[in-house]
């Protein structure tokens, strides 16, 4: 009976946060009612603050269990591989993907996050630390069995891959023309540039890096 | 006389706005009133609505000035130079000198523009394209003098650069801590990857285009 209730709970959790990702998609946060998110999720309006403060706490709770999905789909996908660059060519295409099997939330992402001050200026920390961290762990591994330049920062190179990511991703969101095929080209663009640009021999990384993928 | 007033006029307008960058910059886009612009500004509140619309046309027209001076600028740097990758390296280390010069402007730009539904769905059009166009024909010109790598697409090179730009600009804006050395340090390193990302000759590249940088 308990767990029935808190299935019932954690449905009605995940139905508010999925009716969210559309409506905020459709919409825009800041045009967007709490009202329009109950009927979307097919709750009653009272219903949604039982789970959520308002919102911003939706936006913010969306943003935290959609990241825990990304880097556990990140995790799963590299967590075979050992080379560094194909670790790296895994990492980047299934951000690609992602644009092609959930544009809405590509879009909640990369426009609608960034227009809660408190997200920008407070929050962007926990999940996206540990979301940053596996290409940092990608860089000094490279660097540990000298594959990747010693002058390398991984610092820079988990914030800047990060930067290039999500401003394309933006840029292909916010485009009405798209299709698979020239996002597996954006995504091979940035692997070869992001790969290049931190080898110790480009050549070999490359071959390595992108075979089968 | 007609110039006198065109001054005055002009005038106010640059005050207005160079109060604007400072408020926005201080406060956040959204809690900022037009009320502390216009004493910022030293101005009287109606006066504001003489030359601006509304806060969002503030933003906007602020975007559009500065961006004209950042063009300027980035134009002016890299005019004399014919080396495309020494071209490269000073369109990135204007970005980074300009977070030491005016780390209100690149706070209002990276943080508080963004806040801005219209700017991020309808408006980012002319000037952002003027700004990214600079990226495109130092690549076309690379590829054209047979030192950047064919298959390298000029539209992902400006744009995954731009945001791994801003990206780093953001997070350097929005950490207390930061110091000369360590923006020209990050320039560095962006310069290299970016460099060795799209050369033919990687070595060669770096040779000619960070000497004497």
């Amino acid at each position: 009976m308990g767990s029935t209730k808190d299935n019932t709970r954690s449905d009605k959790h995940n139905r508010i946060l999925k009716a969210a990702v559309r409506v905020f998609a459709r919409y825009g946060y800041f045009n967007s009612k709490v009202a329009q998110i109950a009927r979307e999720a097919n709750v009653a309006d009272g219903t949604i603050y039982l789970y959520f403060k308002n919102k911003e706490d939706i936006l913010l709770s969306l943003f935290e269990d959609r990241m825990d999905g990304i880097i556990g789909d990140l995790r799963g996908s590299i967590g075979d591989e050992t080379d560094p660059f194909r670790r790296l060519t895994k990492f980047i295409s299934l951000h690609f993907d992602l644009i092609r099997k959930d544009p809405d939330l590509v879009s909640v992402i990369t426009v609608e996050l960034r227009q809660s001050a408190k997200f920008m200026k407070e929050y962007r920390n926990d999940k996206f630390r540990e979301y940053l961290d596996i290409v940092e762990d990608i860089v000094n591994d490279g660097k540990s069995t000298g594959v990747v330049r010693q002058d390398v920062s991984p610092l820079v190179v988990k914030r800047g891959l990060f930067g290039m990511i999500n401003e394309l991703m933006l840029s292909q969101v916010l485009s009405r023309r798209r299709n698979a095929q020239e996002l597996s080209q954006l995504a091979k663009q940035v692997i070869e540039i992001s790969i290049r640009g931190i080898a110790i021999d480009p050549e070999q990384a490359i071959e390595n890096g992108c075979k089968e993928v």
